[in-house]
Protein backbone atom coordinates (compact mmCIF):
# COMPACT_ATOMS: atom_id res chain seq x y z
CA UNK A 1 0.00 0.00 0.00
CA UNK A 2 1.26 3.63 -0.57
CA UNK A 3 2.08 5.77 2.40
CA UNK A 4 -0.23 8.06 3.42
CA UNK A 5 1.54 11.41 2.69
CA UNK A 6 -0.16 14.01 4.93
CA UNK A 7 1.66 16.34 6.26
CA UNK A 8 2.04 17.42 10.05
CA UNK A 9 -0.43 15.04 12.01
CA UNK A 10 0.28 17.01 15.30
CA UNK A 11 -0.86 20.21 13.83
CA UNK A 12 -3.72 18.40 12.18
CA UNK A 13 -4.87 16.93 15.54
CA UNK A 14 -4.78 20.40 17.19
CA UNK A 15 -6.98 22.16 14.62
CA UNK A 16 -10.06 21.11 16.04
CA UNK A 17 -9.05 22.43 19.72
CA UNK A 18 -8.16 25.66 17.70
CA UNK A 19 -11.68 26.02 16.14
CA UNK A 20 -13.46 24.69 19.34
CA UNK A 21 -11.22 28.33 20.96
CA UNK A 22 -12.56 30.48 17.86
CA UNK A 23 -15.58 29.43 17.71
CA UNK A 24 -16.13 30.95 21.25
CA UNK A 25 -14.37 33.56 20.99
CA UNK A 26 -16.81 34.38 17.99
CA UNK A 27 -19.62 34.18 20.19
CA UNK A 28 -18.65 36.78 22.00
CA UNK A 29 -18.56 39.15 19.50
CA UNK A 30 -14.48 39.02 19.13
CA UNK A 31 -13.30 40.45 15.71
CA UNK A 32 -10.13 39.53 15.95
CA UNK A 33 -7.95 36.33 18.05
CA UNK A 34 -4.35 36.62 18.05
CA UNK A 35 -2.30 33.03 18.37
CA UNK A 36 -1.32 33.92 21.91
CA UNK A 37 -4.38 34.11 23.03
CA UNK A 38 -5.06 30.65 21.41
CA UNK A 39 -1.60 29.13 22.72
CA UNK A 40 -2.54 30.44 26.59
CA UNK A 41 -5.49 28.71 26.83
CA UNK A 42 -4.01 25.35 25.31
CA UNK A 43 -0.66 25.28 26.75
CA UNK A 44 1.26 25.71 23.74
CA UNK A 45 4.26 27.90 22.14
CA UNK A 46 2.44 31.05 19.76
CA UNK A 47 5.00 29.84 17.43
CA UNK A 48 3.43 26.51 17.21
CA UNK A 49 -0.05 28.09 16.86
CA UNK A 50 0.69 30.44 13.87
CA UNK A 51 2.61 27.55 12.56
CA UNK A 52 -0.72 25.00 12.64
CA UNK A 53 -3.20 27.68 11.18
CA UNK A 54 -0.37 28.35 7.99
CA UNK A 55 -1.38 24.86 6.84
CA UNK A 56 -5.04 26.32 6.06
CA UNK A 57 -3.67 28.53 4.45
CA UNK A 58 -4.18 31.88 6.77
CA UNK A 59 -1.67 34.28 8.14
CA UNK A 60 -2.39 36.79 11.05
CA UNK A 61 -1.82 40.23 11.25
CA UNK A 62 0.90 41.90 13.32
CA UNK A 63 -1.06 43.22 16.13
CA UNK A 64 -4.21 42.37 15.51
CA UNK A 65 -3.85 38.25 15.29
CA UNK A 66 -6.37 36.55 13.28
CA UNK A 67 -9.83 37.80 11.62
CA UNK A 68 -12.54 35.46 13.60
CA UNK A 69 -14.58 34.93 10.71
CA UNK A 70 -12.02 34.27 7.88
CA UNK A 71 -10.08 31.88 10.40
CA UNK A 72 -12.76 29.61 11.02
CA UNK A 73 -13.77 29.21 7.62
CA UNK A 74 -10.26 28.35 6.52
CA UNK A 75 -10.09 25.94 9.25
CA UNK A 76 -13.49 24.34 8.17
CA UNK A 77 -12.51 23.97 4.81
CA UNK A 78 -8.81 22.80 4.91
CA UNK A 79 -10.62 19.99 6.80
CA UNK A 80 -14.07 19.34 4.79
CA UNK A 81 -16.23 20.50 7.74
CA UNK A 82 -18.02 22.88 5.67
CA UNK A 83 -20.63 20.42 4.31
CA UNK A 84 -22.50 17.55 5.62
CA UNK A 85 -20.45 14.23 5.35
CA UNK A 86 -22.95 11.22 5.89
CA UNK A 87 -21.63 7.79 7.77
CA UNK A 88 -22.89 5.08 8.68
CA UNK A 89 -21.88 3.04 12.25
CA UNK A 90 -21.53 -0.58 12.49
CA UNK A 91 -21.58 -2.20 15.59
CA UNK A 92 -23.86 -0.89 18.53
CA UNK A 93 -21.91 -1.49 21.41
CA UNK A 94 -21.34 1.23 24.42
CA UNK A 95 -18.71 3.07 22.46
CA UNK A 96 -20.86 2.84 19.57
CA UNK A 97 -23.58 4.20 21.14
CA UNK A 98 -21.15 6.65 22.82
CA UNK A 99 -20.05 7.86 19.33
CA UNK A 100 -23.93 8.56 18.12
CA UNK A 101 -24.28 10.55 21.17
CA UNK A 102 -21.00 12.74 20.80
CA UNK A 103 -22.78 16.33 20.43
CA UNK A 104 -19.25 17.65 19.22
CA UNK A 105 -19.68 16.22 16.03
CA UNK A 106 -23.18 17.70 14.67
CA UNK A 107 -20.26 20.89 14.39
CA UNK A 108 -17.80 18.98 12.23
CA UNK A 109 -20.49 18.12 9.69
CA UNK A 110 -20.75 14.43 10.50
CA UNK A 111 -24.10 13.40 10.17
CA UNK A 112 -24.70 9.62 10.90
CA UNK A 113 -27.38 8.38 9.38
CA UNK A 114 -27.84 4.85 10.04
CA UNK A 115 -26.17 2.35 12.36
CA UNK A 116 -26.06 -1.54 12.18
CA UNK A 117 -25.92 -4.48 14.69
CA UNK A 118 -26.10 -8.07 14.68
CA UNK A 119 -28.23 -8.12 17.76
CA UNK A 120 -32.49 -8.47 17.26
CA UNK A 121 -32.80 -6.37 20.80
CA UNK A 122 -31.60 -3.19 18.89
CA UNK A 123 -32.68 -3.75 15.79
CA UNK A 124 -35.87 -1.22 15.22
CA UNK A 125 -34.64 0.92 17.89
CA UNK A 126 -33.10 4.60 17.91
CA UNK A 127 -29.82 5.51 19.77
CA UNK A 128 -29.59 8.99 20.02
CA UNK A 129 -32.18 9.14 16.92
CA UNK A 130 -30.18 7.26 14.80
CA UNK A 131 -32.31 4.21 13.72
CA UNK A 132 -30.50 0.57 14.59
CA UNK A 133 -30.77 -1.71 11.72
CA UNK A 134 -30.05 -5.65 10.88
CA UNK A 135 -26.27 -6.20 10.29
CA UNK A 136 -27.39 -8.32 7.24
CA UNK A 137 -28.83 -5.74 5.26
CA UNK A 138 -25.68 -3.27 5.52
CA UNK A 139 -24.32 -3.99 1.99
CA UNK A 140 -27.33 -2.93 0.39
CA UNK A 141 -28.26 -0.12 2.81
CA UNK A 142 -24.96 1.72 2.44
CA UNK A 143 -25.31 0.89 -1.23
CA UNK A 144 -28.29 2.76 -1.67
CA UNK A 145 -27.78 5.34 0.78
CA UNK A 146 -24.59 5.99 -1.48
CA UNK A 147 -22.44 6.52 2.25
CA UNK A 148 -18.92 6.96 1.83
CA UNK A 149 -17.53 6.71 5.30
CA UNK A 150 -17.96 3.73 8.23
CA UNK A 151 -17.48 4.33 11.65
CA UNK A 152 -16.46 0.53 12.89
CA UNK A 153 -16.62 0.22 16.47
CA UNK A 154 -17.82 -3.71 16.24
CA UNK A 155 -15.79 -6.69 18.09
CA UNK A 156 -11.97 -7.07 16.90
CA UNK A 157 -12.86 -10.58 15.75
CA UNK A 158 -15.55 -9.16 13.38
CA UNK A 159 -13.50 -6.11 11.93
CA UNK A 160 -12.04 -7.05 8.76
CA UNK A 161 -14.53 -9.32 7.70
CA UNK A 162 -16.99 -5.98 8.31
CA UNK A 163 -14.22 -3.67 6.33
CA UNK A 164 -14.69 -6.09 3.58
CA UNK A 165 -18.62 -5.66 3.19
CA UNK A 166 -18.19 -2.05 4.00
CA UNK A 167 -15.96 -1.63 0.96
CA UNK A 168 -17.86 -3.62 -1.36
CA UNK A 169 -20.80 -1.51 -0.84
CA UNK A 170 -19.10 1.64 -1.76
CA UNK A 171 -17.68 2.78 1.76
CA UNK A 172 -13.97 4.88 1.11
CA UNK A 173 -13.31 6.21 4.74
CA UNK A 174 -13.11 4.30 7.67
CA UNK A 175 -12.92 5.33 11.37
CA UNK A 176 -11.49 2.54 12.78
CA UNK A 177 -12.00 2.37 16.90
CA UNK A 178 -11.16 -1.60 16.75
CA UNK A 179 -7.50 -2.77 17.77
CA UNK A 180 -7.21 -4.86 13.98
CA UNK A 181 -4.58 -3.19 11.37
CA UNK A 182 -7.16 -3.21 8.39
CA UNK A 183 -6.43 -4.49 4.84
CA UNK A 184 -8.14 -2.27 2.45
CA UNK A 185 -7.52 -1.57 -1.07
CA UNK A 186 -5.39 1.78 -1.85
CA UNK A 187 -8.23 3.73 -2.32
CA UNK A 188 -9.95 3.23 0.84
CA UNK A 189 -8.59 5.90 3.89
CA UNK A 190 -8.50 4.91 7.67
CA UNK A 191 -7.91 6.49 10.76
CA UNK A 192 -7.36 4.00 13.55
CA UNK A 193 -8.03 5.68 16.68
CA UNK A 194 -6.01 4.00 19.75
CA UNK A 195 -7.38 4.74 22.82
CA UNK A 196 -3.93 3.40 24.41
CA UNK A 197 -2.35 6.76 22.83
CA UNK A 198 -3.43 9.50 24.70
CA UNK A 199 -3.21 6.89 27.96
CA UNK A 200 0.71 6.98 26.90
CA UNK A 201 0.63 10.75 27.06
CA UNK A 202 -1.04 10.94 30.32
CA UNK A 203 1.54 8.40 32.02
CA UNK A 204 4.74 10.32 30.41
CA UNK A 205 3.27 13.13 31.72
CA UNK A 206 2.99 11.76 35.46
CA UNK A 207 6.36 10.49 35.36
CA UNK A 208 7.42 14.00 34.05
CA UNK A 209 6.19 15.29 37.17
CA UNK A 210 8.16 12.76 39.58
CA UNK A 211 11.14 13.88 37.77
CA UNK A 212 10.32 17.80 38.44
CA UNK A 213 10.29 16.36 42.22
CA UNK A 214 6.56 17.01 43.04
CA UNK B 1 0.33 27.42 34.89
CA UNK B 2 3.40 26.28 34.02
CA UNK B 3 3.51 24.71 30.31
CA UNK B 4 4.15 20.49 30.12
CA UNK B 5 7.58 20.41 28.70
CA UNK B 6 6.55 16.77 27.02
CA UNK B 7 9.25 15.96 24.34
CA UNK B 8 7.85 14.90 20.99
CA UNK B 9 4.14 14.42 21.57
CA UNK B 10 3.25 12.51 18.26
CA UNK B 11 6.61 9.79 19.15
CA UNK B 12 4.78 9.32 22.54
CA UNK B 13 1.45 8.42 21.18
CA UNK B 14 2.54 6.16 18.39
CA UNK B 15 4.60 3.87 20.96
CA UNK B 16 1.65 2.25 21.81
CA UNK B 17 1.13 0.79 18.32
CA UNK B 18 4.73 -0.20 18.49
CA UNK B 19 4.36 -2.19 21.34
CA UNK B 20 1.40 -3.95 20.14
CA UNK B 21 3.67 -5.19 17.35
CA UNK B 22 6.62 -6.17 19.50
CA UNK B 23 4.62 -7.82 21.25
CA UNK B 24 3.11 -9.92 18.84
CA UNK B 25 6.70 -10.85 17.63
CA UNK B 26 7.99 -12.02 20.55
CA UNK B 27 4.70 -14.14 20.92
CA UNK B 28 5.48 -15.74 17.32
CA UNK B 29 9.04 -16.54 18.97
CA UNK B 30 11.19 -13.74 17.44
CA UNK B 31 14.54 -12.63 19.01
CA UNK B 32 15.34 -9.42 17.31
CA UNK B 33 12.55 -6.85 15.03
CA UNK B 34 13.90 -4.54 12.91
CA UNK B 35 12.51 -1.02 12.69
CA UNK B 36 11.59 -1.10 9.32
CA UNK B 37 9.47 -4.57 9.77
CA UNK B 38 7.84 -1.94 12.44
CA UNK B 39 7.19 1.02 9.77
CA UNK B 40 5.87 -1.37 7.34
CA UNK B 41 3.31 -2.85 9.78
CA UNK B 42 2.11 1.01 10.01
CA UNK B 43 2.84 2.57 7.14
CA UNK B 44 5.17 4.94 8.73
CA UNK B 45 9.47 5.83 7.39
CA UNK B 46 11.87 3.43 9.33
CA UNK B 47 13.81 6.51 10.19
CA UNK B 48 11.02 7.40 12.11
CA UNK B 49 10.79 4.22 13.89
CA UNK B 50 14.10 4.45 14.88
CA UNK B 51 13.85 8.53 16.16
CA UNK B 52 10.88 7.36 18.09
CA UNK B 53 12.49 4.47 19.54
CA UNK B 54 15.50 6.20 20.82
CA UNK B 55 13.33 8.13 23.17
CA UNK B 56 13.19 4.94 25.45
CA UNK B 57 16.28 4.89 25.25
CA UNK B 58 17.07 1.76 23.07
CA UNK B 59 19.15 1.29 20.01
CA UNK B 60 19.02 -0.92 17.44
CA UNK B 61 22.11 -3.37 16.32
CA UNK B 62 23.22 -2.83 12.53
CA UNK B 63 21.46 -5.93 10.49
CA UNK B 64 19.73 -7.39 13.17
CA UNK B 65 17.24 -4.81 14.65
CA UNK B 66 16.87 -4.64 18.32
CA UNK B 67 16.35 -7.19 20.88
CA UNK B 68 12.75 -7.97 20.98
CA UNK B 69 12.46 -8.53 24.44
CA UNK B 70 14.91 -5.95 26.08
CA UNK B 71 12.51 -3.27 23.51
CA UNK B 72 9.24 -4.21 25.31
CA UNK B 73 11.24 -3.73 28.79
CA UNK B 74 12.79 -0.15 27.49
CA UNK B 75 9.27 0.80 26.00
CA UNK B 76 7.25 0.08 29.16
CA UNK B 77 9.45 1.43 31.38
CA UNK B 78 9.83 4.45 29.51
CA UNK B 79 5.44 5.12 30.04
CA UNK B 80 5.39 3.13 33.46
CA UNK B 81 3.39 0.62 32.08
CA UNK B 82 6.13 -2.09 34.32
CA UNK B 83 3.77 -1.53 37.24
CA UNK B 84 0.04 -1.67 37.96
CA UNK B 85 -1.58 1.75 38.13
CA UNK B 86 -5.01 2.23 40.16
CA UNK B 87 -7.39 4.45 38.87
CA UNK B 88 -11.03 5.78 39.28
CA UNK B 89 -13.42 6.15 36.77
CA UNK B 90 -16.21 8.62 37.17
CA UNK B 91 -19.76 8.72 34.96
CA UNK B 92 -21.03 5.31 34.19
CA UNK B 93 -22.52 6.58 31.13
CA UNK B 94 -21.67 4.77 27.53
CA UNK B 95 -18.13 6.17 27.08
CA UNK B 96 -17.35 5.15 31.21
CA UNK B 97 -18.70 1.75 30.32
CA UNK B 98 -17.10 1.41 27.19
CA UNK B 99 -13.53 2.27 28.73
CA UNK B 100 -14.17 -0.37 31.86
CA UNK B 101 -14.75 -2.96 29.40
CA UNK B 102 -11.31 -2.00 27.18
CA UNK B 103 -8.98 -5.01 27.06
CA UNK B 104 -6.16 -3.52 25.89
CA UNK B 105 -5.73 -1.58 29.24
CA UNK B 106 -5.06 -4.53 31.13
CA UNK B 107 -1.66 -5.01 29.35
CA UNK B 108 -0.62 -1.82 30.53
CA UNK B 109 -0.90 -1.80 33.69
CA UNK B 110 -4.26 0.48 33.99
CA UNK B 111 -6.45 -1.42 37.09
CA UNK B 112 -9.92 0.66 37.05
CA UNK B 113 -10.95 0.10 40.81
CA UNK B 114 -13.82 1.59 41.31
CA UNK B 115 -16.57 3.40 39.47
CA UNK B 116 -19.00 6.38 40.66
CA UNK B 117 -21.95 7.64 39.39
CA UNK B 118 -25.36 9.40 40.59
CA UNK B 119 -28.14 7.18 38.97
CA UNK B 120 -29.68 4.58 41.70
CA UNK B 121 -30.16 1.99 39.37
CA UNK B 122 -26.37 1.95 38.18
CA UNK B 123 -25.53 2.19 42.13
CA UNK B 124 -24.42 -1.64 43.65
CA UNK B 125 -23.83 -3.13 40.17
CA UNK B 126 -20.78 -4.42 38.57
CA UNK B 127 -19.57 -3.06 34.80
CA UNK B 128 -16.76 -5.59 33.50
CA UNK B 129 -16.47 -6.66 36.90
CA UNK B 130 -15.37 -3.08 38.84
CA UNK B 131 -18.25 -1.98 40.81
CA UNK B 132 -20.47 0.95 40.80
CA UNK B 133 -20.60 3.42 43.96
CA UNK B 134 -22.62 6.59 44.83
CA UNK B 135 -21.00 9.60 43.07
CA UNK B 136 -22.03 11.29 46.94
CA UNK B 137 -19.09 8.89 48.20
CA UNK B 138 -16.37 9.79 45.87
CA UNK B 139 -14.27 12.00 47.74
CA UNK B 140 -14.15 9.69 50.78
CA UNK B 141 -13.61 6.60 48.49
CA UNK B 142 -10.88 8.02 46.80
CA UNK B 143 -9.00 9.32 49.83
CA UNK B 144 -8.92 5.85 51.47
CA UNK B 145 -8.44 3.69 48.36
CA UNK B 146 -5.38 5.79 48.21
CA UNK B 147 -5.78 6.21 44.09
CA UNK B 148 -4.13 9.00 42.23
CA UNK B 149 -5.30 8.62 38.75
CA UNK B 150 -9.32 9.67 37.70
CA UNK B 151 -11.03 8.85 34.21
CA UNK B 152 -13.40 11.65 33.89
CA UNK B 153 -16.46 10.19 31.61
CA UNK B 154 -18.93 12.77 33.31
CA UNK B 155 -21.11 14.85 31.31
CA UNK B 156 -19.37 18.22 30.29
CA UNK B 157 -22.06 20.88 33.01
CA UNK B 158 -20.57 18.47 35.83
CA UNK B 159 -16.96 17.86 34.55
CA UNK B 160 -15.13 20.75 36.87
CA UNK B 161 -16.90 20.44 39.81
CA UNK B 162 -16.33 16.47 39.42
CA UNK B 163 -12.59 17.52 39.37
CA UNK B 164 -12.32 19.67 41.85
CA UNK B 165 -13.42 17.14 44.04
CA UNK B 166 -11.18 14.47 42.84
CA UNK B 167 -8.03 16.82 43.46
CA UNK B 168 -8.83 16.89 47.20
CA UNK B 169 -9.47 13.52 47.54
CA UNK B 170 -5.95 13.29 46.37
CA UNK B 171 -6.28 13.06 42.77
CA UNK B 172 -2.96 14.06 40.71
CA UNK B 173 -3.50 12.78 37.15
CA UNK B 174 -6.63 13.09 35.10
CA UNK B 175 -8.00 11.43 31.89
CA UNK B 176 -10.47 14.14 30.69
CA UNK B 177 -12.89 12.94 27.91
CA UNK B 178 -14.84 15.73 28.55
CA UNK B 179 -14.84 18.44 26.03
CA UNK B 180 -14.10 21.12 29.06
CA UNK B 181 -10.60 22.36 29.72
CA UNK B 182 -10.34 21.69 33.11
CA UNK B 183 -8.58 24.38 35.34
CA UNK B 184 -6.44 21.99 38.15
CA UNK B 185 -3.43 23.57 40.45
CA UNK B 186 0.35 22.90 39.14
CA UNK B 187 0.77 19.28 40.63
CA UNK B 188 -2.28 17.52 38.55
CA UNK B 189 -1.59 16.35 35.25
CA UNK B 190 -4.89 16.05 32.56
CA UNK B 191 -4.55 14.35 29.35
CA UNK B 192 -7.78 15.94 27.33
CA UNK B 193 -9.07 13.00 24.93
CA UNK B 194 -10.89 14.92 21.91
CA UNK B 195 -12.26 12.45 19.29
CA UNK B 196 -12.48 15.44 16.77
CA UNK B 197 -8.74 15.09 16.86
CA UNK B 198 -9.05 12.05 14.92
CA UNK B 199 -12.02 12.90 13.01
CA UNK B 200 -9.64 15.67 11.65
CA UNK B 201 -6.72 12.81 10.29
CA UNK B 202 -9.57 10.96 8.59
CA UNK B 203 -11.26 14.12 6.95
CA UNK B 204 -7.94 15.59 5.55
CA UNK B 205 -6.74 11.99 4.27
CA UNK B 206 -9.71 11.80 2.34
CA UNK B 207 -8.86 15.50 0.93
CA UNK B 208 -5.59 13.99 0.05
CA UNK B 209 -6.79 11.32 -1.53
CA UNK B 210 -9.52 13.99 -3.62
CA UNK B 211 -6.37 15.49 -4.83
CA UNK B 212 -4.71 12.60 -5.72
CA UNK B 213 -7.59 12.08 -8.39
CA UNK B 214 -8.94 9.18 -6.97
Amino acid sequence: MAKQKIPATPSIRRLPSYLHIIRQAEKEGDEYISGTVIANELNLEPIQVRKDLAITGIIGKPKKGYPVHALITAIEHFLGWDSIRDAVLVGVGNLGSALMGYQEFQFHGLNIVAAFDKDPKKIGSTVHGVPILPLDTMELQVRNLGVRMAILTVPSVAAQETTDLLIKAGITAIWNFTNVKLKVPDNVVVQKEDLSSGYAMLCVMIQAKKLEGR
